[in-house]
């Protein structure tokens, strides 16, 4: 949305999605505000409102660039060595701040179903695409059964992820990584 | 919390916990108030006090209830049998209703810590302990390899099911069921 003639500074822009992403950590999705991340970021409310038009669509930029940073597909050639590094990365980067973010975006994404939309088509979506590019890889060498079913594959690893985000019943640690890749693993030998 | 000398009537029980899980599928968690929950039951906000202290309570007994009718763990003998009927079940169970209802709690979890941990060490915690009782009985009968972690198992099942719940980007019905367990029972196997 960067207006012809006024070009986006890349410092303002990374500035205000790192503070619409620490509002939501801290307080959650219902209670962030274009104004409170005017404030939280040092810039006017027009600075933000000329990028973006809804809270939604900075938090999912957010979300996504933080995303795409954080756990890039690897594609060495091995999928067990693939999987783990993902997997690893990912856990890595699931800090607590992160992990409140994105828990705080799926809680939105139940009680807002505008958000949910946007939720599940870009961020949610977008992360499955990636994980499965790296597995269709993997079985066109022959390193999945070619009867296994990857959008399964790719469910079992963001459930599990998601499940421990949500429920915090135990760690998001690397231990808990390597289980997740290992589950998957024997998923991907024939039935 | 009933008190001595003043029977709780089944009947109002049952017509409360319905009235509280009808509001929070319809207007999610937050929403909800003790008043409310008496005005659609049509009992008096007294005869709600008398029995819970909050809605976080009548809220959970509400879910407890429901979880325990609709999803009772079978025990026939065979763990793929065992599997795919409570999958059935608990996917049967899953109306669109109780789908938003669980869905709202999750959500909740994420906004009130005093909830989350009610809901997290009550309801979710109890569902994981009746199916990893299912397959312990399995476990004993040679049906899942010893070397196999029955938890890594459950989180399996409660996070397929749970990312399905809340991200809606497939239908939650019986083939669904199917392959939760078939996932399930190629893990059981030694690795």
């Amino acid at each position: 949305m960067a207006q012809p003639g006024r070009p986006r500074s890349e410092q303002a822009r990374r500035t205000i999605l790192a503070a619409a992403a620490k509002l939501v950590a801290r307080n959650g999705y219902g209670e962030l505000t274009m104004e409170g991340i005017a404030t939280e970021a040092g810039v006017s409310k027009q600075t933000i409102y000329r990028w973006w038009s809804t809270k939604a669509e900075v938090v999912l930029e957010a979300v996504n660039e933080g995303a795409a940073e954080m756990a890039a597909v690897p594609d060495s050639g091995s999928l067990a060595d693939d999987l783990r590094l993902f997997l690893r990365r990912t856990v890595d980067a699931t800090t607590p701040v992160n992990r409140r973010l994105l828990a705080s975006l799926m809680a939105a994404a139940q009680l807002d179903d505008q958000f949910a939309k946007s939720f599940r088509t870009g961020f949610l979506a977008s992360r499955r695409r990636e994980l499965r590019g790296m597995l269709a890889r993997a079985q066109e060498r022959g390193e999945i059964a070619a009867s296994v079913d990857l959008d399964q594959l790719v469910e079992v690893v963001y459930a599990l992820l998601w499940y421990r985000i949500l429920v915090q019943h135990g760690p998001l640690d690397r231990r808990f990584g390597r289980q997740v890749a290992d589950s998957v693993l024997r998923l991907s030998r024939a039935a």
